[in-house]
């Protein structure tokens, strides 16, 4: 069960401005989404955070975005495929070389946002992602969403000899599709630490998880993703960390 | 005397506005300073720029900026010096994916602008660029303005374990000083064929050149700086190229 | 027929990057649209921009965009009406300083690229950008595409108490709906100056043109979009001009 | 004593960052300097600053600064005049569009960060800030440093007409010259609570304050500079504002 590793967005501060609590929740990850200057981030902060990484013995994947620093990446922008990929090869290089002065390197690439979102949704952006990490280090494994289908994403990777490490949530409610229910709508978040530990675990050693419709899903996981915002999901991280290397 | 290789920017064009004829002056030179998107290009007009560049066999060399697209990085910003190791490091990072992913590498790295001049002033900022290729990859080359006193700048770059490359012009005139006659005064730049091509061959062969004030200056340097703005650039350019050629 | 009027986009350039032919379609139109910073123009070339106009008796209309300087703000990016709104109230206020600045005012706004596409398409779009003429100054007409149906754009022009400007364009081909051709498709762009200056003519007159598919098409236009990118296309608004001010 | 008004720098948020206590503070001052998207802030950043604003009756004046959003405008960028000039007129009415909208208009001009110190060093830079006003509205006041010499801006403000507001710092320690002791030097910051409100009430009153040598300084202040960063420099703004209202 200890081979679910937490991935977290870091390094999400921007110049003069804070975000998150890279410090609090760096003890208990396995895995640094360190944002790359498009959507947050900036050369020293990218800098500060990969070093606090290293640190830990955290592992750091680029988590590399729209340019679209107001919005913090959380707005489609209609990109083109060639775009896309020049935009995660420039990301991937600029935090790489700031890895490399940190003694460290890459591990693995988590798109960040609505690039994310659009990847899921349009195979065309998953595509050029790929391409991306094909020319710049094969060897790079994806981050993307675990669904109930990941077949089509799985296949596109085989042809870009592209690894996938898919990703769950505990803290989310799912559908019975297997897709996560909209933030805005009832129960979406959970909030109850025993809920949020149960579906970490049942992640953790594949067992179906209980949707909102209170239909089972199994997902096959390599990494939960946690938050470290604020106290409580701090908290919740921890706890998850305690879980996971301590199941019994 | 074909040892002296031909520098030129190259890659200023940003999004939909076009700078430089990057395609007509390509041929002629050895070393394209591409520049990493803080001054200009972006990660489209990098890849572009990198392509044509190893289509004609010429070396790709990092023009990293500070950031100010609308000021194209000629004015001068008031960083400290771990806030330029670290854009240095962002820049050539950025670049050297896009190399990767058309096949080549970085060879060198040349600031642009504001940074180029700041460098030549001031030794934290020089000492915070060489920190930068120290950490990213200490072989690459760090071209800057051959003056008459090359020391304090070879004392610094030989600490840090940094080569340095030396550019002359041949368009510009000199002081007795061994400094550029700034751009406002009269006779800075020369525009006659035959004077601009008697300074490179002085510059290529080592024989003094004439100063603004008729005296000799014995500069040392590696690499000859061109210019591809217009069709009467490019006519220098391609007669000096001849002329390396063909010194007879 | 003269009271057809000929706007063009003016004041794209940035920094150190030109764009357009300001000085030579000026004195040809009767208004300008002038960039406001977000996908091109910076506070220079704004000023200068509206110099410009002021010298020739040109009306300075705003160019308002979406904030991508990289994309030139062709793409189009998923923004909240309440977004759409404020960046609208910051463009405008930003060129109307300026204008005051050289004694002259804002007359009309006429967004740009995405997010006049929008603004077509989406009525949130549409409202929210009414909503910010209505909050800035009622009285300032909104320029929008001439279509075969402008009645609910009028309705909606109506409730916010705003004036609507339609524009129509004599150098592209209109489908039989009332769109324009889309550029990919053959035929979409005329080349022509007899078929330009026809199909001005008739907007002028109120007189149908002539759709892709050979059917009539009755558009009702205020104004006529003219381009100033080359001299080919400064020729055909000299010609347009030309008719225009002597019909006979 | 009461005419001693407070100014505080709001709106210094940035997207999805936060930065600053402004509900917390707004109901203590009398002054808002907004930022106005150059160092700090976006459109929808502005406009909810500036409602807040209005809601407390606080009056609203703009904040504007260099490009330089990763450096917070903390870092001098070398602009020529005509560039000051031009920023500042776009920021200015950007923000008066959004006080417009809101049912409000600009009181007043306090530069930020970098161009307030280029300001108070650089009689260019000065005079190019007084030609923004004196081009936008000649009647919005210019907020400045109180120093022991005020003739020298006083009399580019006269040829320029412009109203000066100087403002005084109770916080902060200052030389027997009337400047500032900078940060980095023991004693520069007053945390005492006693002795930020004595040197508040001898600004108020016009008794001269004590400098860090002992010796007296009277400066001539309309408005006092407070923060609102922390609960610790709120309580402070709230101590200031009860003896302001209630000298006795």
């Amino acid at each position: 069960m200890a081979k679910l590793l937490l991935n977290a967005d870091m390094g999400e501060s921007f110049g003069a401005w804070t975000m998150g609590q890279d410090e609090a929740v760096m003890p208990f990850v396995d895995l640094a989404n360190v944002a790359c200057g498009f959507h947050a981030a900036d050369p020293d902060t990218m800098r500060r955070t990969v070093r606090l990484a290293s640190t830990h013995g955290v592992k750091v994947g680029a988590h590399p975005a729209y340019p679209d620093l107001v919005g913090f990446g959380r707005r489609s922008l209609a990109c083109t495929p060639a775009e896309v990929e020049n935009l995660m090869l420039y990301q991937l290089g600029a935090l790489s070389a700031i890895c490399r002065a940190e003694g460290t390197q890459l591990h693995y690439v988590k798109p960040h946002g609505a690039l994310y979102n659009d990847m899921m949704k349009n195979e065309a952006t998953l595509a050029a992602i790929m391409g991306a990490l094909a020319a710049f280090e094969p060897g790079l494994p994806l981050m993307l969403m675990a669904t109930a289908n990941p077949e089509p994403a799985q296949a596109l990777a085989d042809r870009h000899g592209i690894t996938l490490w898919f990703e769950a949530f505990a803290d989310r409610a799912y559908d019975s599709a297997g897709f996560l229910v909209p933030r805005n709508q009832f129960g979406a978040v959970h909030h109850a630490p025993e809920v949020i530990l149960e579906q970490a675990r049942r992640i953790a050693t594949g067992e179906p998880l209980t949707t909102i419709n209170g239909s089972p899903l199994t997902l096959t996981a390599h990494t939960l993703c946690v938050h470290g915002d604020n106290p409580e999901s701090i908290a919740a991280v921890a706890a998850i960390r305690r879980m996971l290397d301590d199941p019994a």
